[in-house]
């Protein structure tokens, strides 16, 4: 079964939008059996999308657009699959009902463009829409597929989830598919993952078996797509392949999952252990809060944190002293160490943990330059600070400075060593 | 002058890699009068890349390929480009010498595969990558023209820097191209905005001008576009529109400009009026002050936050009594303003804001549901609380929050009304 998939948007020709929502679907859809093989983008062009709806019913099991069902003028996805299928466009009383209450709900006047949303053709299945004023559209003609969905990133994922999904299940149950599994590894670099310590993994390639190496900045993902009927065949196949990961890479993997992140694998941890932690951030400015908190649950081991931008809140909030900051600076070992003592101490957590930094453009020097970062761990039994060097990029020294966190408070609890990417890491 | 893009991988279709590269482009080509109106995403198959470099030649004036160019097995855009073209693939010695000088440099072996790197077809202009060993091929036949590009970002763009633009200079110079302008728009539903604040724009749209709402959770964007031969004789033309959209919405305009985001927008208006702001979050466990720190210079008005996720952390850090959370609960109008009065007072800020609601996807309950949270807003002479109710997601949960927060501060601030998204004040 093939599917392709049509990208409805000017914003998407001029750059304004990137397409993850094709990358997303590519991704779920190769999973289930409907591997997704042209993804066409094309503009608020009703001749254009016409055009690549037809062609696309003709050469796919499946199609799927995304965008153009919003209620301005330049959204005309709906139209044009009406036309397509000298469909009429008839009012859905359930949808109108449905914005309607929306829109009561949230103090926002209904006019009359949102009557035009509730307006679907009369050959289609209406896909609720749970999260947005647009209903998704389903049909089915000569055996072609057709699945209509909005480009609003949540609510087509959702739609997917819960609607498309289900009618595709049927039509591949039992018929051999990729199956997937994701192993993530923190705190290493890809090249030396894959040449130092995995080494060559040709003796487990087979025809249904491939391995992918995909970096990210929090962590990277090893995966294996291992074709088979069954989740448990599959995992048959690869299980020497998954032996060896595990025997070389063990002590980098933070669990398995594609939607596992490293601050769910260190909650994990902070939970299998009992342990509460709090933070402290000057660089990365929330970031390691907010991603800690970003896990449902979160509030079971994270207590809360502290953003200490200003010295003069290093100074008040987490007690570093005047004279350490003059002699010092706040881009340092001992002010790290400080902020995450004093943290722990002030939210009575088990685990405290620093950043301070330049997360740049501006601000470095010769002997901090920008990118340079300070990491302070504290617990009952181990203090030490790591120094870390970046980028000249200050959105990646955040995501980079808080990675490095994260997995230096997962290994220090679980006590594997070494530090994260080999890091020396600097008593109290 | 119109452009499409043929973007090539089996990475791009099974959502290993997302199609930045089309994003690029497609913003760059625009701004040089060169439009994409397609960009197709093919897998490494033969037949496939024929086919819609086929398709492309023939429908537009410009095609650029991305991808495909490396020297492995599935990298076959090369051949293919011979194949349509009739050409013989030849070696081309400098390419070749360095490949050649360029492996020494980093100590690998040159192998066969490398040769491959170095041939191109023989009606093509080669295109020098100083970043990889990949040329670019650059073929004009009967009026097409056709830039064979790597994959990989970095070499692709310098590519088109260096090599495809000044190509497309002569073309295009002088003629008309389209210009664009983005208005961001915050606190107010895409709806609202179109139909009952701005209403019809249709006596404002020419041949030359064009309008569009693109929806984000933090802002929306209207954008112009206007075609005009330069920037002043662009702007000159839309002038009435700008006008009227100012006129109308201009209380929810937060500024112009692509990158212009609500976190930059309320830094801002604190440098403008000399205030400092410090956070207290609950609910949003970071994210508000993370995103006040992603802007370089906000320490200049960003002094610090406050996370009080447990609260026990809310009682000692923030002075909320333990009568008042045995009383209203943490998500409550009280909790919210005390959090707001203490950091700011804790970290001396002109302005104290806080979030505390039910991000979800437990915790609700029939009188406070998942979703629903209170902003608190203090400065010396305005303290309210706002009551939202957002959806079930978590993480868009903590994004709204952030969104309705940062909009309050700005609206606060320079005195407009009303509230974001028409949301109630309660006063302490």
């Amino acid at each position: 079964m093939k599917s392709r998939i049509i990208s409805i948007g000017d914003e998407l020709l001029r750059g304004d939008t990137v397409n993850t929502n094709a990358s997303w679907l590519g991704e779920i859809l190769i999973e289930n059996g409907w591997p997704v093989t042209e993804v066409y983008t094309v503009g608020d062009s009703a001749g254009a999308i016409k055009e690549v709806i037809g062609q696309a019913m003709n050469a796919s099991d499946l199609v799927i657009t995304t965008g153009g069902l919003g209620p301005t003028q330049d959204d005309l996805t709906k139209n044009v699959v009406a036309e397509i299928f000298d469909a009429r466009l008839v009012l859905h009383e359930p949808t109108l009902k449905f914005i309607k209450e929306r829109f009561k709900e949230r103090n926002i006047p209904f006019s009359e463009s949102n009557y035009h949303q509730a307006e679907v053709p009369d050959n289609c299945q209406v896909l609720p829409n749970e999260y947005g004023t647009a209903p998704g559209l389903w049909i089915e003609e000569n055996g072609g597929r057709l699945a209509v969905l909005p480009g609003i990133p949540h609510e087509m994922k959702a739609l997917v989830q819960n609607e498309v999904l289900p009618r595709l299940k049927p039509v591949t149950e039992g018929k051999k598919r990729i199956f997937s599994r994701h192993i993530k590894v923190a705190g290493i670099g890809e090249s030396t993952l894959s040449d130092n310590v995995l080494g060559p993994l040709d003796d487990f390639i087979t025809e249904d078996i491939s391995v992918a190496f995909l970096p990210s900045t929090q962590v990277n993902t090893i995966r294996i797509n291992t074709q088979a009927i069954s989740k448990r065949q599959a995992d048959k196949k690869c299980d020497q392949l998954i032996r060896h990961i595990y025997k070389k890479a063990g002590k980098y993997i933070i669990g398995e999952g594609r939607d596992l992140t490293l601050s769910k694998a260190v909650g994990k941890v902070l939970r299998d252990y009992s342990l509460k932690i709090a933070v402290a951030e000057s660089c990365t400015g929330g970031l390691l809060s907010n991603v800690l908190t970003d896990t449902p649950g979160s509030s079971d081991y994270m207590v809360g944190g502290l953003t200490a931008y200003a010295n003069e809140v290093k100074m008040s909030q987490l007690d570093v002293p005047k004279e350490m900051l003059a002699e010092y600076g706040a881009v340092s070992r001992p002010v790290a160490l400080q902020m995450a003592k004093a943290v722990a101490r002030l939210m009575k957590a088990d685990v405290g943990v620093s950043t301070t930094g330049i997360a740049g453009p501006g601000g470095g020097t010769d002997e901090k330059p920008v990118g340079t970062v300070w990491i302070g761990f504290w617990s009952s039994n181990r203090h030490f600070a790591l120094r870390t060097h970046f980028t000249d990029d200050r959105l990646l020294n955040k995501e980079r400075s808080v990675a490095v966190a994260l997995e230096t408070v997962r290994r220090t609890i679980i006590d594997v060593e070494p530090m994260p990417y080999g890091l020396n890491s600097y008593p109290a």
